[in-house]
């Protein structure tokens, strides 16, 4: 049995082993909505500081934030998204718009985002952001019954 | 402190309390790839049966996934995604995109899945699945500085 997610031969695996743990994913939202204090992500996040410094230290490891010294005394960190982190949108987007579409329940979405310079008509309400599945060849939507296994890729169980 | 992540008033605390368990999103991985029986499910990932009983149970219970009988001796359930479990497949997609691109190494991305019908010239690299996030209004793409806090939201910490 694999000990660990990164054991498996799958992106996605691999992926949730960097950001799979429990609060990751909000310190990435908190991230993308512009913070970068430590103690700016420790006020929004219900965690205790030592599990905050431990979620931001993996993602450091990983290189999906930076972390810089903006005061020295008392010494004082600020964590800024990588390129590689930026590339998180469309997972956070995703996990964004299941919620609010499947779990908002009667009172609807608790916080809503717009495009902030869209010129469709009648925006206001369209103009959330959306993540979607694309091909990178053609740009058609695509479900999972549209794509097929291609020619590369280790024979491996687990997919 | 919340103790769980749906206290907390936001759509992707809300969803990563329904799929941010350890192994979830490689159930999820799998249906999207087409298995339906637990046997399936088992061979597949290296986890306990217990574990990955109790991830579809979750699963079912939040109606991502329908269960049902198709043997009777010895019961065997089969396991089918629903459009609530549909609309999680911009997020697989994300986090398979984000290993390939960061976390696959020299030997590249383990697994390739092209568009099955691409009509694209020279495709066959190109056409993998990608998860983008774009305005639901225009459809522009959006980065997260394109986006603004809208109108509605109760105030909360916690965004």
């Amino acid at each position: 049995m694999a000990k660990s997610l990164s054991d498996l031969h799958c992106s996605v695996a691999r992926s949730l082993d960097v950001i799979g743990e429990r609060w990751t994913m909000l310190v990435l939202r908190d991230a993308f909505n512009g913070l970068t204090k430590f103690d700016e992500f420790a006020e929004s996040l219900p965690i205790a500081r030592n599990i905050l410094a431990a979620r931001l230290k993996t993602l450091v490891d990983h290189e999906v934030h930076t972390r810089a010294l903006y005061q020295e005394h008392p010494p004082r960190y600020e964590y800024r998204l990588t390129p590689k982190g930026a590339g998180l949108y469309p997972v956070l987007i995703g996990l964004f718009n299941w919620g609010d579409e499947f779990l908002a329940g009667e009172s609807g979405p608790p916080v809503r985002f717009n495009h902030r310079n869209c010129e469709a008509p009648d925006a206001e309400d369209a103009a959330r952001p959306e993540s979607v599945v694309v091909c990178g060849g053609c740009g058609e939507p695509l479900g999972p019954r549209d794509v097929r296994r291609a020619g590369r890729g280790a024979p491996n169980r687990s997919r």
